[in-house]
């Protein structure tokens, strides 16, 4: 089968995923910048899904280009990888609420290592499609060690953030005391 | 008439129904495990809806592989599919939000069941335009058995879920009492 | 210039369009199937637009499968059909709303006639744009003369519907009293 | 690489951006002429925004129409682009529910001032990308002269705006007074 429409579909999921999490950014009444103070952790934990997105999209491309055919589960492990990051909207939202407290941090690694997981069955499934035999493992690979190393960093900013607003929580509430 | 844009757009409607389903998990305002309880049932049915979708986007798929043109007649059956498609995420929050109790299950599977039907007119009016003669009909009457089992299948799970949700909420209802 | 984004482009908007609308049917908290009964004027709304989007979709395809190349004006004049088009949410929730009640349903006729308008704009552009004496114009007049019969059916159905449905309030209102 | 996922894939984003700003139109309780005077300033943002997305969507168009290949900084100087375009709906909301004051109408002006250096930086980067001495640079300099006196117009309608409103506003309370 064509790859066609696996890509249009792939690149239309994400493109509302990264839009819909806009809605997070409620309006405020006021229209002073005091309005927009709690919103900073809500735009703060957008810039890093719209970053996550983008990368996911990019290794995707990177990806399709070297695909040559899909079939029934390719399009399954594909709906997989998109369902884990339709996920990321929610937890998104939950972690900036929340000015990154633990759980809700916990949950958005929870759902990114789930959307890792689910690219690298992806590019497994890719790999037993084409045949070992085929140049596209190797390109897969090397995609693939990039990948884990920027998911490895990609866990490891939400929880530096959790950690130091964690400490600018508790400085403000004793300055408040 | 091509087929690109029917595909294009059909893939563009159903990207944007399985993404604004995410939109009825509502984010908590507490940032501890209590808080994400009451989302269990939403979640479950999020996930149930996910995977009806993902089988009508990926029968869809392998049905217009087979497909080599269309008419006004196959734009509107297809609509048809979409409109019902389209009610999904309602019945999908609908049943979730009130824990797989009879009423909303009922409706659910009613969607499915108008789904499945839509799908079986797009097939006849695929045939009806290609022609008897054409490899169509084969490739869409195998097509077709695998659907109906699966719209039979889709049917029970929730009716099931509903059961034993059912016997959960009297159980829970008994034991605060 | 190449169609191939306006296409790609308008079906994105349309597609959107056609889906967000689902979101004004709000989930009822019950789960009876009296819950839902305020929600029919509102469903009626929606399959009325759903219909609406259909034609102009439809229309659409027709008209850009004659055409052969786009240029600035051509894609201004299609942004303008996109942007009454993507008024018809609003009017068809605040129609819905409302029990089809004169003001809204008056707007919601409005944004239609001024669709109609654009999108007879977007056929003269396209003339002028390929010349009079391809076989363009021939196509585009069929499908025209099409489309304003059904623009003033269109504009018919909700102006029957609000005679109906005041009679309609008015009875329950006396019953009521 | 193929440019074709790149400019699907703006085309979704922008299409989405379009239409949820349309969602900011909240939908009035009353069925009067009077309920819907709150949202004329809401209106009038949307269609100020829409035109400015249009204007963008129109120049990627046209831009992209030259480029023959992309690359990952090509890739993500675009998602940077969509990056600030998808703040559009939050500022147009805001500016339009306050009336066009002067903090929200800052902010407006800020959002599009980084669009525009974000596209700027788009079109150095394909420059980059393809040589300086194809045709490129010649097309897209060409399109980034009219694209900055766009930009500097369309920051200065905003302004001009607020200005009228306030003037607007002070009158008003001065007559309710």
């Amino acid at each position: 089968m064509e790859k066609g429409r696996l890509t249009a579909f792939s690149d239309g999921v994400i493109a509302i995923i990264i839009t819909i999490m806009v809605l997070e950014l409620k309006v405020p009444h006021a229209d002073n910048l005091a309005a927009l103070r709690p919103l900073i952790p809500v735009f703060l934990s957008y810039i890093l899904s719209f970053i996550y997105l983008g990368i996911y999209w990019n290794n995707h491309h990177h990806l399709f280009q070297v695909v040559q055919y899909v079939n029934g589960r390719v399009l399954w492990s594909n709906l997989h990888l998109l369902f884990w990051l339709s996920l990321i909207p929610f937890v998104t939202a939950w972690m900036g609420e929340n000015y990154f407290t633990a759980v809700p941090v916990a949950f958005y690694g929870g759902v990114l290592l789930l959307s890792a997981i689910a690219y690298a069955l992806l590019t497994v499934t890719l790999i037993d499609h084409h045949g070992k035999d085929s140049t596209i493992p190797t390109a897969i690979g090397r995609d693939f060690k990039g990948k884990v190393s920027l998911a490895i960093y990609a866990i490891a900013i939400p929880l530096a953030f959790a950690n130091r607003m964690d400490s600018l929580n508790s400085l403000t509430s004793e300055v408040i005391k």
